[in-house]
């Protein structure tokens, strides 16, 4: 039974776990810490993908003090060998006696064989410790191995009165500056962020990551009718070769091979039996192109779309303490008519940013 | 200077006050505590209109022990013979060698001559400890003394998106059942409840207060034209004659003597310029009803035009987490075009309330 040492422990593991924030994706973030006799003799985090994983650079720092001790990690260990080998046989050959674990390991290549790997060896397994803060911690990754497709995250920044612009598009700035870093720190967690052609037209964004330290996702521009200006910032400045342009076939095929300016990525997807791009191919394609997350910053109509589509696994809502009144909705049309059809989540929290609040919750499926 | 022993007594005399919530109007809520030698001899609080004030409560509880005490009070004592006598001179009687206040009392009966008889008399007097608290505390009764006309709190219980409703109506239930216990405590707090037409047509309501003890505000319908169903409950329900019509003198005429059903009060309220009730009119007959505060609880056109007029001095806004899409809309047009000119507010805070948060703001004026 894992006890209240435990919890501190596997708290600090997750502490460790944050620090790879922003830099681990595809992989998840993890920490882990050695403890034996009750002090911490080892600890370690993923850095980035290809680095060491937690539990190596744990049980390394702890060296011989490993022995007859207990491993606490945020996430299953791996048992398979990828960039880097195996974590499973370093903690047998290290002889940890017990391995307490938040989650268990959904990506297919791990799922439990971790866990039956450690157990065969005589290792104590302990899983579902701080299971919720772990859920939390790696929702992108676990989202992405669980629905076998790109994360979605919509997010907001509105009024009070959920207002994301006056009646004559003014938007700058509703959120506070501590809640654009929070944005931007979101931006650098993700591996693409969409928004469709009338944000690009009304905004001229350029969705690259600024107030914060963190890499640059991939900016995506959802258009069936491909009518983005050519002095637009998405397509002007593209040296990085992130901006992708997503729109119909026939819009490809009208382009009769020329492109368009700063020769975006082009992704062909199909139309919807509404006409429109059809999201679920979107995601699809965006799943197959390697990305793990997608981060869906506007304009209401997109974020409609995905919500409309089932396809929003978590909502970000940076709320302001100001009144606009008559203006642009956040959401338009969901198709409810009663609240008890309302969009609910799952284990949702707020918290302060500046003066605004920020919502954080997990769409409820089904 | 008072220190942080000080602000520990004063923060007691508060939790004190608060006490008398909801049972004090028009009168302040108030606690006192007198402390002698660092202990605290003596405490009380103001209970009802007409029941002794705190200041008179604490030191009758001391008794001897207040002789060069300190007392701690979170509003300036009165020095005027009301429904009972001067505070101020019960303090001097009593020995008390020093007095630690939060605000001085805008009420012009008192207004600083408390504090200038007490330093007449040798008395060390401190002002503004927990001066935020102390604000928050009785903000209605401050408010209503400075502004001289009722102070009007403005509640919406929205989704997250900030609607009130589905397009079809339905409203019940965005607001959890701790919010709803919030709402009916906010009703037993203030003096009247105010709604529009529309909303009793849709929603029929009672505007008691259920969910918690306390007394049932007045009820006060806006309505020019008076297009009332006689089986509203507002009209049916009004065996403690607390419910009221306001509406134009026109209407009233063309009632000819009969009266509405159920015999409410009618308030005759001039017509605006745009031909609408006029509210800063409807506010000022208010007043001198001895209305000290009023509650606008819907719908969305009243709601908007209290905002319009500027005379919404406190925005109460419950958010659920859902999220409906579009609705009806808590706010209408403010004739707000840029984000400058958006309704802010000095110091706001949140407090959560089961699923919801509950914002709470003070519409900054100019």
């Amino acid at each position: 039974m894992a006890g209240r040492r435990d919890s501190n422990f596997m708290r600090y593991a997750l502490d460790l776990a944050e620090k790879g924030r922003g830099r681990t994706s595809p992989n998840p973030m993890v920490g882990a810490v050695v403890v034996c006799g009750g002090r911490i003799v080892g600890e370690g985090y993923h850095r980035a993908p290809g680095k060491e994983h937690a539990e190596i650079a744990a049980i390394r720092m702890a060296g011989d003090h490993a022995r007859g001790g207990t491993l606490y990690v945020n996430l299953e260990p791996c048992s398979h060998t990828g960039r880097t080998g195996p974590c499973t046989e370093t903690i047998i050959d290290a002889g940890i006696k017990r391995v307490v674990l938040s989650l268990k390991d959904p990506n297919p290549l791990v799922n439990g064989r971790g866990i039956r790997r450690l157990r065969k060896y005589g290792i104590t397994v302990e899983s579902g410790l701080l299971r919720e803060e772990a859920r939390r911690l790696n929702d992108i990754y676990l989202g992405y191995h669980v629905n076998k497709r790109p994360y979605v995250i919509l997010k907001l920044a509105q009024s009070l009165d959920g207002r994301i612009a006056t009646t004559t598009g003014a938007s700058k700035w509703i959120s506070s500056v501590p809640s654009r870093r929070f944005a931007h720190k979101l931006r650098a967690e993700v591996d693409a962020v969409v928004v469709g052609a009338g944000t690009v037209r009304r905004d001229n964004p350029t969705l690259t990551v600024r107030h914060v330290r963190g890499r640059d996702p991939y900016r995506i521009i959802l258009s069936g009718s491909l009518d983005i200006p050519a002095g637009s910032r998405l397509l002007v400045n593209n040296d990085d070769l992130k901006t992708v342009v997503a729109t119909t076939g026939i819009s490809v095929n009208r382009l009769r091979g020329k492109g368009l300016k700063g020769s975006p990525i082009l992704w062909t997807v199909k139309n919807s039996a509404r006409g429109r791009l059809d999201l679920h191919d979107f995601v699809s394609k965006a799943g197959s192109f390697g990305l793990q997350s997608l981060l869906v910053e506007g304009g209401a109509s997109l974020a409609t779309s995905f919500l409309r589509a089932g396809l929003v696994d978590k909502l970000v809502a940076i709320t302001a303490p100001l009144v606009i009144g008559a203006g642009i909705n956040g959401l338009g049309d969901l198709g409810i008519n009663e609240i008890s059809e309302a969009v609910r989540f799952d284990s949702a929290y707020t918290v302060r940013s500046g003066p605004d609040t920020i919502f954080t919750g997990y769409v409820s499926k089904g």
